[in-house]
């Protein structure tokens, strides 16, 4: 963790305890920190598990393997390195990902693919497997740690720990939700790296879990950008326990299926948000509404083309209004757009519309709204009912100092 | 233009006068900067006319008038106003420019649309049509000016004026070129507009014109990024006034066109270059060079992705060889790739070679390659044989400071 908290961070949330999740933290000493790097989470026979990752195809191993291993639907283990991804390590580093996945299997007596193995940290250097299982022989046997020291546990240079959770009521059941993240931090010579774990006490069926997740995913990871650089290692898992009671969810048909989706799609927004909130030299959270696109997608092409713009976040960071930027992004977008229709505001406050300028906006509420923290942008295309929102930061001289002002 | 010289600029190159051309500058005041902001060049009878436009939706009046009239394929004049991009303006920005055709075309006695406006500057606010029409008449009857005074007035916020010249022989005749361009400054609100002029006196048939000229985009104007935004106005047009007295190009069959599409290439890619290096906030000139793709277009698309990735040109900004961020763009770029077949080198010297970091490469030379001005990233993605080179400039506190710290 830095030292340089984001004025964006909130504290840790309290999170609840999932029933049959157990989560421990040891010292593996990938890099020479002086804090615990490895975070291994028990999770109870008959768990079911679901996954999204990154598109990069220079992916890790550990994508790769988890993205296999998410077929057979069901987890016992977690495991989260900190301070080396293990991308771009070749065989090498594969060797390393099985190594663990080996060894706690056959502490927990369970096939070796129900055990999931993450990795953030430094590129290119295989993650050493000495380290890793010394690092791992002393997790299995911790001391159970808290939800907030996991959180940090798997942070690289995060400046504040990311929690969020939900509960819904599912068949008669209160089912929970605890969740951690890490976001767009940075370890030289890395890329920012988001790693997500959701952990409910609901029983669902492997499938559908994957069908909520996914789902999710679109409207809220895949909707957020800090810099438009994709990592090799993004991943983000959902684990349910089953404890709960509740009878089994297999599709939108069972009983509470709604109330759960609601819940997870809600947490996955909260984790979603903290990303951006710590990104890196962000002073600003933008949220970039886009409506009256030919269809959701296409909305969020655009919401994506605006929030990536260096001209739109930069012009955010300065506090200035600047729509023609916004036209300028909305029109490079690939996406259908009418010049004559298009509609800006900041705040709630129109500034231009249907392909004008509006001369006699109220400026003092647009100047207002883009001194706070958390800034929106509303973009009415005037086309059809395409809906969607993405959420950034501001591109300030602190993206610049941590990405450029130092060498590898 | 701006008192503090991008480090990459050059002096202006001696252009050569080019037979029926005639560029002249006057004031219309499009702002309070006290220099001349109009740029009237006439052209002889016959001259033929290609272009190249933006393909941002939210184009400016001017963009859509331009590629419409550009069909006809003859040109007698160009108008060139900076300080207000007439952009998202509406009919009343359309007016203005019909304005200025139409007092331009009654001066020469052509028709309307041989005459093509161009316009750099403020976004929003509708060309004052009183300005335009006393401007264009001080320049009408101006006395011609030199091509450094013409590029000079047609920069908005460019640190320097920027010319490119070459020379051929076709069909036993010598023709020369000369070409000017203002690239990526930044006028509050807008963004930055790229406009380039080529001139020559060859004879060219237009279709082919626009053939050469299309090919040379690709290859030069579309291959260059700054920051990854397009904006509303971007426009290059050449014009050929067929005084040198050759038998008039057709098609790569006719004596000389060979030579003829080498120098016009030539012309381009020197004007592209002259952007990148006046890039906002721009230190370095970064050519990213792509081979093994799978074809030429999947090459450039790569170099694109690299190009553009703010963590790689924050890391050469920071003189870091940091090939970790290189194989993140390639792999996002969602392009073929296989990450074991991936090589990376800087200035020449390989770093990582087939998906695998090298640990013994000679650090030295790429440790003071990186301090220069010029740098070169190769990639190799050893897959086949397309290859593209894309040029780029670093990502610096110089691009916030200019972009985020002022309110417009």
């Amino acid at each position: 963790m830095s030292d340089a908290v984001s004025p964006l961070a909130s504290p840790f949330p309290a999170l609840p305890a999932i029933a049959g999740v157990t989560p421990r933290i040891a010292r593996a000493g990938y890099k020479d920190w002086g804090r615990c790097d490895l975070t291994y989470v028990e999770l109870t026979e008959g768990t079911a598990v679901a996954g999204v990752f990154t598109r990069n195809v220079c992916c890790s191993s550990e994508v790769e393997i988890g993205r296999d291993n998410i077929q057979q639907g069901r987890a016992r283990a977690l495991v989260v390195n900190a301070g080396n991804s293990n991308a771009f390590t070749g065989y090498r580093g594969r060797e390393a990902v099985e190594v663990i996945m080996g060894q706690v299997a056959a502490h927990l007596g369970c096939a070796q693919d129900q055990v999931f193995v993450s990795s953030t940290g430094v590129i290119g250097v295989p993650l050493p497997k000495d380290k890793a299982r010394a690092g791992v022989e002393a997790a299995l046997t911790a001391q159970p740690c808290s939800w907030e020291d996991a959180a940090r546990t798997i942070g690289t240079t995060d400046t504040f720990a990311k929690g969020a959770t939900a509960s819904a009521i599912v068949d008669g059941k209160r089912i929970e939700f605890a969740a951690i993240i890490k976001g767009s931090g940075m370890i030289a010579p890395d890329m920012a790296t988001m790693l997500g774990y959701v952990f409910t006490d609901a029983a669902v069926e492997p499938a559908f879990l994957q069908q909520c997740l996914s789902a999710a995913n679109v409207e809220t990871f895949s909707c957020i950008t800090v810099d438009s650089d994709t990592s090799t290692s993004d991943t983000v898992l959902a684990f349910a326990t089953g404890a709960a009671g509740n009878a089994p969810l297999a599709s939108f048909d069972s009983p509470g299926a709604e109330a759960f989706a609601a819940a997870l799609h809600d947490v996955c927004r909260q984790l979603a948000h903290l990303v951006v909130k710590d990104g890196e030299g962000a002073q600003k959270f933008i949220a970039v509404a886009v409506t009256g696109a030919v269809s959701d997608a296409s909305a969020r092409k655009v919401g994506l083309a605006i929030a990536n713009s260096p001209l739109v976040k930069t012009a955010i960071a300065g506090e200035d209004a600047n729509w023609g930027r916004v036209v300028m992004a909305v029109g490079k977008a690939g996406e259908p757009a009418d010049r004559d229709k298009l509609s800006i505001g900041f705040g709630g406050t129109w500034t231009a519309k249907d392909g004008q300028p509006l001369a006699d906006y109220d400026e003092a509420p647009v100047a207002a709204h883009l001194k706070t923290r958390e800034i929106s942008i509303e973009v009415d295309l005037g086309l059809g009912e395409g809906r969607a929102t993405v959420w950034t930061c501001d591109l300030t001289h602190g993206y610049i100092s941590i990405n450029a002002d130092y060498r590898s």
